[in-house]
């Protein structure tokens, strides 16, 4: 049974939308080994992901998982497919100096002819520059096409079944806000918080249990903050301290992160402008995301709204977001930044991230937004502005 | 300010030790893309792997940090390194289709003249296919080399001050699992038993706090339990299941993962069968945990014991562990199996795990162990027999 509830129906779509881009492209075969692509394709879960795996998906004949024998029966407990559809690489190769998982793989796709037009994911975190060499010195570079993201691009309109599952992850990520606000307090040591907000996250809220969010909490204070992904420490909270928390519920993979500020004490008179700036730039990002708009003038109205009150932010400020495992909740498709000419179309979800980092001090005010008609719609309800405590 | 809590001789020796190694295999330049491996060598933390970044190790002209601009000010702020040392790729490579921020690394090689005799993390999750032909392509094959695990090995043998953190590791794993004896009974929803466990990771101890372990609780009930690297659901725990927890706390970055299996009520003759030949196992390959020993060995201990008592496990049976990030606790270099010939030496940690699945439920008992001239010695102290709950 797959761990996530979509329809028989859902999946085929899916595919057919994955197998009519394959076709486009000329491939026969498509080796996916980015978990997010295999779980959004099969329904497969399990923490299995830091050795080699993949979802195979031939452009006519079927849709195989291939992993470790020890966890086929996580492929039979999670996925669609059926027991005849799953096979597994010999123990022996985990891990091992001299020969690898894809040797096997390599020798299973010979063995069924499928030796030409195979897509595989060149940039990804589980499909290493080993595993394509393997591939190359078996089949031949002739044979292997660079198709990263091309999963993840058909993974960029939600569902509505998706949109519930990320309005799920939002209520669990307003829980976490919720703990963060009320706990937080001069001397309380960081690590604690973090617990507190974390386990709130996985508690959840009655009928919806957390997942494991794909990024742990970011969470620097005062000059710690000047860097963008510095996690927690034990450092008590501090009076006149800002700290920045970028995090997010998780519900069945499903991501919807939202950064807030809080400050301990009045935030000084530069920060507040910055906020200022900050929530007109979000609220004017979110009145262009309509159908249509491109990524880029997207982001310009972050950029400019920055501009105006003399704030320059020279990051990319969003990317999409949905179903996601470690290391990224993003979706590494679309990124709302200059030279981005995507077309935003109903349903697309982004995370809308318009951090200002400053040597002194970062603030971070994001929210996470479906596409609509009527403008980009944040998919929880959370306190915009800085949370002052104390 | 590292963020943990090294001399600068060790991070000396640890440098001279990955010197004399390059120097052996002839590399001029080693480029690490594993952040256990960047952090080992210059401390630097931050949940920032998810877009490329690496240390660059010249075998005598210096050592350098490169990656994103927005990181930076975190590795100024974690790492021994001086300003001099950092550089950073163009924003505009973030996750784009057509440029990739290897691009600038490979000028940068270029205009340093480091373009022979580069080793690379050939089999790791953070260089990709895509990150390693830019380099080809770049440098030309015949510069490359691979280098997986070259650093990876140079941390089998811990220093004192990397035990004392393992062991503060250890007293945050004990934690854990007193929360989880203490809090787990017959009703209560997995994910709720799950938040709870976590928060006492990461709370801690008086005067220990945790940090995020590199792999989320592993906590299958019953029939789930078949399958090896299942999180958690929010299903009630019931009366004659079993639920193993594969959890580890995280200390500065360090861990000492252990298993434990609770049962609701007694557990049934076989699994006490099981669980009788697994301890024995542990006792066994403990005892043979000398200097000298061979990882195969060892292994041979755990085999043995189980198939003296009927059961076959045809899995490794443990890792070497250490530092780590996400997405896995274990070294990747030794593992307890036959074939595996290297031999322990006095200070090396293993996560020794002889983990049964059957199909109708699993088994996990495990134990950080250290290497002493007496056997391998746990790191923590946790009641190691099957937990039976109400």
């Amino acid at each position: 049974m797959p761990a996530q509830d979509f329809t028989p129906a859902e999946y085929e779509t899916r595919l057919s939308r994955t197998r009519a881009e394959m076709a486009r492209r000329g491939l026969s075969v498509l080796i996916l080994a980015d978990p997010s692509n295999m779980a959004w394709l099969t329904g497969y879960d399990g923490w299995s992901f830091y050795v080699p795996q993949a979802v195979i998906v031939h452009v006519r004949d079927g849709v195989l998982w291939w992993g470790r024998t020890m966890d086929m029966p996580g492929a039979a407990q999670t996925t669609w497919l059926s027991d005849d559809d799953l096979f597994d690489w010999p123990e022996a190769h985990v891990q091992h100096p001299d020969h690898h998982p894809f040797d096997h793989l390599a020798e299973s796709l010979q063995s069924r002819g499928w030796t030409a037009g195979i897509g595989v994911e060149m940039d990804n975190y589980y499909y290493s520059a080993a595993a394509h060499r393997v591939l190359e010195r078996a089949l031949g570079a002739g044979a292997l096409q660079d198709a990263t993201g091309l999963v993840n691009w058909q993974r960029a309109v939600k569902s509505g079944a998706e949109l519930a599952l990320m309005r799920k992850a939002g209520q669990l990520t307003a829980a976490m806000h919720r703990v963060l606000r009320e706990t937080a307090r001069p001397g309380l040591p960081k690590h604690e918080l973090v617990a507190r907000v974390q386990a709130a996250g996985l508690t959840g809220v009655p009928g919806l249990a957390g997942d494991y969010p794909a990024i742990v909490p970011i969470a620097p204070s005062a000059r710690e903050a000047a860097a963008a992904h510095l996690t927690w420490n034990d450092k008590p909270m501090q009076p006149g301290e800002a700290t920045y928390f970028e995090i997010s519920g998780c519900y069945q993979r499903y991501h919807c992160p939202v950064s807030r500020t809080l400050h301990l004490g009045p935030p000084p008179a530069e920060m507040k402008r910055a906020e200022e700036a900050v929530l007109q730039a979000v609220a004017d990002a979110l009145a262009a995301a309509r159908p249509g708009a491109t990524c880029e003038a997207v982001a310009a109205c972050v950029y400019d709204a920055l501009g105006r009150a003399g704030f320059e932010k020279t990051s990319r400020t969003g990317y999409s977001v949905g179903l996601s495992y470690p290391p990224d909740w993003g979706e590494r498709s679309m990124s709302l930044r200059p030279g981005d000419t995507t077309e935003l179309q109903e349903n697309m979800c982004f995370h809308l991230m318009p951090g200002l980092w400053t040597p002194e001090w970062g603030l971070a005010i994001t929210e996470t937004f479906v596409v609509t008609p009527d403008g980009g719609q944040p998919l929880t309800d959370i306190p915009r502005g800085i949370a002052e405590i104390g």
